[in-house]
């Protein structure tokens, strides 16, 4: 019987409302398919903070950085800044464990609104690069507390860094429908998107069977309300993808559902499934939280653990439930709760 | 008589077809306001690069500095790279002339068909800072033509410059629903954006009588499409301005109506006025473009210039125009041409 352990962080907010369910479904999932899983609960996140002074304990990397894979939830409290909640957590766990590629699909599925009057079929994937670019430790601020106070942000692309995670998309487009989207803005932004651009065409250069277009990331969001049935597999730096993937799921009916693998492709270090929206302070502890971007996460996981039937069923559950229109969670119109929702799925699979 | 001396530069692609339109409806406003009008046509721009090397002459800011305002088409056509024609032209301008404001309406007008299911009234201002963030020169390239190869880009970020542009929109508010929508990205962009918050939170303290409310860009784009109607005004940094002031006008219908005002507020220097889309080299030539972006912005030119009722004039025969359904461009499901549409909306004035 195939076995993996893995690392569950339900972080904050509606965190801890979520991957319950999450946990729920792929357990339902993996015993219907004979996988062994075992979860290890970590109580990291905003609380911690508070009880012991930091986001995770100082050895939380080498902690993790056994097991098969990372389950989070959200991460960000108003308790503590920002900046640190998601900087000594999230992202050291992305970026230690060269997490490069932040997967996510985009799917409009029967049963959900889109708010699109015409949205036709939608089903594509965004390859954020998530280890560099605008997300960045370098810089900082000059003259504090004058009238001439002034900060510098450092964007920073590397070759190595844009190269790997285009070919990643590259090679997704090739299983796919052949068809790749690059965001860029080398029109406006000197220095690091025209050097985007141009890795793009060197890399592009050993995937002749792949239809490439380049769009400005300006327009490139218009393009997404207007023919969002259009794309296939989108890659884009670590913000744009950012923006894009809360946008594409908002085109198709809402972010709830959205899920996001940030994948270390060669397998060295763990990689992490998460859903793209965050801890939500205004709706967390209502219970009404949706939670099929957690349990979509999970399906992620299972498909990376080389468990792809089981990823399959889930995905086939989440089809049935929200096609069936009941038990759906109030950002989909429904008035069912996080548990509700999450157990009919897990009866689903 | 008032009058006003306007520097024309119709730049590349569509810019010379729908410029033309803009000049005939601001000359037919201003002929029934008693406005006396001097145009003085500048052939800058990617031919004139081809001619002599460069996008303008040495002492092309010097040229028009005399002027009241310039009225610009669009800049940028594949023989000269994007960087090279944006940077020589557009960009000096804006920077040179302190139009520190993109100011960029977001409308939808009756007759013209919003993708949205449930598009509601949409009638909102982006405050766009429009001379420092994202766009900078400084940064490089550092390992050219090696493995190790790496670009570093730097935002710049200066309390002189947030609390400008951010003072400026809080005015705005007040003479409109008072509330003000501010676009940040605290959360993963460590030493800029939490510095904006900080700015916006300083420059509220003058406004008690504005509501605020702030987002992070990639959810903000997700409630543009979703709740469109609730916003008034919404100030954002140059990129994240850029990025919503196309995703707002595609929200409408068409981003080839959406007009925008570089704006000087002190006067000291020429204001430009331009449509937020293009040169468009895939639809040149053709007389297909939609040159309300371009009339708009004529519109909000005759504005700035204190010819309120002749500003208004001209966007009540753009309303009058749409709303009866004929003679619209492509863009928005007719087969009119630009001049045809351009006459059109002459006529109505
Ligand atoms: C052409 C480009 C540099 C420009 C910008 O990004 O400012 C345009 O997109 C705009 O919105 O005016
Ligand atoms: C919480 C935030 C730092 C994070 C990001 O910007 O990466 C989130 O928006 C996401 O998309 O995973």
């Amino acid at each position: 019987m195939p076995s993996a352990k893995i690392a569950v962080i339900e972080g904050d907010g509606i965190g801890k409302e979520v991957v319950p369910e999450g946990v729920k479904v792929v357990e339902a999932a993996a015993r219907v398919f004979g996988i062994d899983l075992t979860w290890d609960h970590l109580d990291w996140g905003c609380d911690h903070h508070a009880r012991l002074g930091r986001m995770m304990p100082e050895n939380g990397l080498d902690r993790i950085a056994g097991h098969d894979a990372i389950f989070l939830g959200a991460i960000g409290w108003p308790t503590v800044s920002d900046v640190e909640s998601l900087w000594t957590l999230l992202m050291p766990i992305r970026r230690n464990f060269q997490q490069y590629v932040n997967l996510r699909p985009v799917r409009l599925f029967d049963g959900v609104a889109s708010p699109l009057a015409r949205p036709g079929a939608i089903d594509f994937y965004i390859v954020r690069e998530n280890n560099e670019g605008e997300y960045s430790e370098v810089g900082g601020r000059m003259f504090p507390d004058t009238d001439q106070e002034m900060v510098i942000q450092d964007t920073v692309l590397t070759r190595f860094g844009c190269d790997r995670v285009m070919k990643f998309a590259f090679e997704l487009a090739r299983k796919r429908k052949r068809r790749l989207t690059s965001a860029t803005k080398s029109n406006g932004i000197i220095h690091t998107m025209p050097f985007w651009d141009e890795r793009f065409r060197a890399v592009a250069g050993d995937f002749p069977d792949i239809a490439t277009e380049q769009y400005h990331i300006d327009i490139l969001t218009a393009h997404f309300v207007r023919r969002p049935s259009s794309f296939d597999v989108v890659v884009a730096s670590n913000l744009f993808g950012d923006i894009l993937s809360d946008l594409g799921p908002a085109v198709t009916g809402t972010i709830g559902i959205a899920p996001s693998a940030n994948l270390n492709p060669e397998r060295r270090f763990p990689s992490m499934f998460e859903p793209v929206h965050g801890s939500a302070p205004d709706i967390a502890g209502k219970n009404i939280a949706n939670p099929i971007g957690q349990i979509w996460s999970g399906a992620m996981m299972l498909e990376h653990l080389g468990a792809k039937d089981a990823a399959g069923a889930i995905v086939a559950a989440i089809e049935r439930v929200l096609a069936s229109g009941e038990n759906l969670t109030p950002d989909m119109g429904g008035n069912a709760s996080t548990t509700a929702l999450g157990q009919a799925i897990a009866d689903a699979v």
